[in-house]
């Protein structure tokens, strides 16, 4: 019997694909509407089988999730995520979701083309993490850590068997890597003797560094996250769910499932010097969290100083391990203050023909956006966390936001580092400015409103 | 009477909230399920109304879809991309999906932590393109564009009224603005006297750049996008369902519905010189269709060619501007090959235990990732098609599923043109070779898979 077919005498939104095709008329089709096609899913039936399970039901007795225990302390007890419905999936899963974030959807892309098996079974040899990060005692517990997996770099070797014993796919949400970075800053620092070649943090005259990187896709454990915003778990999932316009019904109607994996960007860490002191007190740490700014991050766009303060916190943090101490520079996935590049752009348009005064810079975005800043910093500190990391020496930040969700995790941060002015694009006074004299963190003063005014990027024409 | 509600009598999918947070088995709770915590959705009903819908149904006959005919050239016959549930949005949507991609999720945290209304209007004004793209041929039809809106720049303003009339959120998918950009590599460029400081394309001695650059949100039009794939509409709906463990069941139930906003990355074209000579086939036209790595084209990663190439097609963007022509970079969201981060971290440790030659290095991504590749440029073209071109004079990439995604959409590559040897990093040998022996261009000579096992990555050790 297959799960689908178990399912099917009790779950309200099965439809046998014999009917849908042809009559079930709470599914597929309407031969009332003109403009309808009528959609034939036997061809898929070979890929997928003869059941469209439109969501699944906690009622439903057919549903055997497999255990998942968040907080535990031994991974075991803890138990791994499983999300995707193939082999015995369907009725074991026990999150929300789809792995890879957005990249779920070319994985469909690639099933539905015939390019990829759905039964294809992973061989993760040599894929091993080249750093085993110790179990930190902030891995436990459902206070520090809700938006991410600290067991998903080892989920495929610590569940291999049960992968196989449960018929179930089991993927890792964290990736540990090494490499070498190559940036043309750093070269110019290296000539300008900012940054000394000592061969093992900075390896030679071209200025490149030996890093350590972890790759983290979100695992969010619902009701963690919904205590973090100080709202219910009910509202959290009724908001995902409504707000997206109907994405995954599961949120409503899965309440037993306590896991989400959302459809968006993770995060990156890099390590500059020994991972292992990230989590030693003694030693001195440099720190940058810096959200993707794609514009100016990779393009060199002049009118935010996104890339300056990533390259400032690149070098600092290279020259904390230098010092004997570690750093660390967290890359976030959060586009244009996670509004995306439409918002940010018809906002850039906004301001340059409005005379983009520092006084106006938020009014802009909240006039398009309803609110000047859609990013959360309530989940960021997970990382941290993660990582072991219980003191900040040298923040190199000045976003309140962010200094805030730390500190507010128990993590003091020693000192706050701005950005020099020399590596502050002159169009970007605008942007600074604006957030100095919004809570961001200056040794210099703060501009009044009138000043503001004062502030005016370059206009176009 | 509420949309919702006048759904509810038809709608098998309907649960109302008073049930939900008390008897209704269809809905949200267990209560034979011990692990289960009772979800009381009340307290969401302030926001989003009192009745969950699960989905809807074509069946449905108070579902009432503001028409749209895909590939109108009068954008008023077309008519508006739909998809919000908020006003009248529920029963009026003509498309699946939610805007901003994967931002949607932040959206929805907004709303949830009442830091954004459900209901706040949007106000536009000032963030008009600064450009005016000329309507192209290519926007009509079914074949050309099926990945994107061609009016999606224009939507809030070209359907303000509709928007007031039919009570519903209209949304742009596109937005235009203009930029200058400042990178470290530019400079040297200026200094070696390989770029000219010309005023207006190169700004300064510091290598400005003055661009025009779009930022594109994917609208799939599904029964377009399964042709480009050779599948069956019914098959594609139907992956995009099962294999994302079921998003969006409106993919089943909405066969009525034929367009998509899948939660993926878009895309951004980044114009040198004068936007309107990519539609005249009298100037020159040099182009590089770039794909996302994060950890190449920010952090400056040496295992591939990402970053230089990408510095490499901007330099020579800038170049044929300064010639008369045109130049046009464009940026696609596809991390890693569309496989994400995660398996790109995975594949880079198999590789570097296994050896690191170029003959394994396919296979080392086959094993783990099932497919090479995920990306798949069968509706890339489509922003060729948006911005007019019809013929590329230099095609700045050597990758042969570009080169035949594009020629096969009926515009001719007049050259292609491979990366310099001198900008590939040491260590990037093994990526570039093994492409080369697997189709990439190159005016040199293919090596054989006995030279292949020869080509070696450094080690980390």
């Amino acid at each position: 019997m297959s799960p689908a077919a178990a399912v099917a005498p009790y779950n309200p939104y099965v439809c046998i694909s014999e009917k849908t095709s042809v009559h079930d008329t709470s599914c597929a089709h309407n031969h009332n509407n003109k403009d309808e096609k009528f959609l034939d899913f036997k061809e898929s039936d070979k890929l997928f089988g003869n059941d469209i399970v439109l969501t699944t039901n906690s009622d439903d007795p057919n549903m055997k999730p497999i255990p998942l225990n968040w907080g535990a302390s031994d991974p075991f007890m803890r138990g791994p995520i499983v999300a995707t419905r193939y082999r015995d999936g369907l009725i074991k899963h026990n999150t929300i979701g789809a792995h890879s974030g957005p990249y779920s959807i070319y994985h469909a892309l690639a099933v539905g083309t015939n390019n990829l098996s759905p039964n294809h079974k992973a061989d993760y040899t040599g894929a091993e993490p080249p750093f085993n990060f110790k179990q930190q005692p902030q891995w436990s517990g459902v206070e520090k850590i809700v938006s991410m997996d600290p067991f998903g770099h080892l989920a495929p070797w610590l569940f291999s068997e049960l992968s196989q014993k449960e018929n179930v796919e089991i993927r890792p949400t964290i990736a540990v890597t090494k490499a070498f970075l190559q940036m043309a800053e750093l070269k110019d620092e290296v000539i300008k003797g900012n940054l000394l070649v000592d061969g093992d943090i900075v390896t030679n005259q071209n200025g490149d560094l030996r890093i350590t990187k972890i790759a983290v896709e979100p695992v969010w454990y619902l009701p963690g996250v919904a205590k973090r915003f100080n709202i219910s778990e009910a509202t959290l999932r009724r908001a995902l769910f409504e707000d997206t316009n109907g994405m995954y019904p599961e949120l409503i109607t899965r309440p037993d499932i306590k896991t989400f994996l959302p459809p968006i960007g993770g995060l990156t860490a890099y390590i500059f010097g020994n991972p292992e002191f990230l989590s030693d007190p003694s030693k001195k740490l440099a720190l940058r969290v810096h959200d993707e700014c794609n514009s100016s991050d990779v393009f060199g766009s002049d009118l935010c100083t996104c890339r300056p303060y990533l390259i400032f916190g690149i070098i600092e943090a290279a020259k904390q391990a230098q010092q004997g101490g570690v750093g660390c520079v967290i890359y976030f996935r959060k586009e244009g203050r996670s509004l995306g590049e439409i918002t940010k752009y018809l906002v850039y348009n906004a301001r340059k023909n409005f005379g983009d005064t520092a006084d106006e810079y938020f009014h802009r975005t909240e006039c398009i956006a309803g609110v000047r800043d859609m990013r959360f910093q309530a989940l960021m500190p997970d990382i941290l966390h993660f990582l072991g990391i219980r003191k900040i020496d040298r923040m190199l930040s000045m976003s309140n936001m962010k200094y805030d969700a730390i500190v507010e995790q128990g993590i003091p941060i020693l000192e706050r580092v701005a950005i020099p002015d020399e590596m502050i694009p002159p169009d970007s006074r605008v942007e600074i400015d604006a957030k100095i004299a919004s809570g961001y963190f200056t040794n210099g003063k703060v501009k009044t409103q009138d000043e503001l005014k004062g502030i005016k990027g370059r206009d176009w024409v």
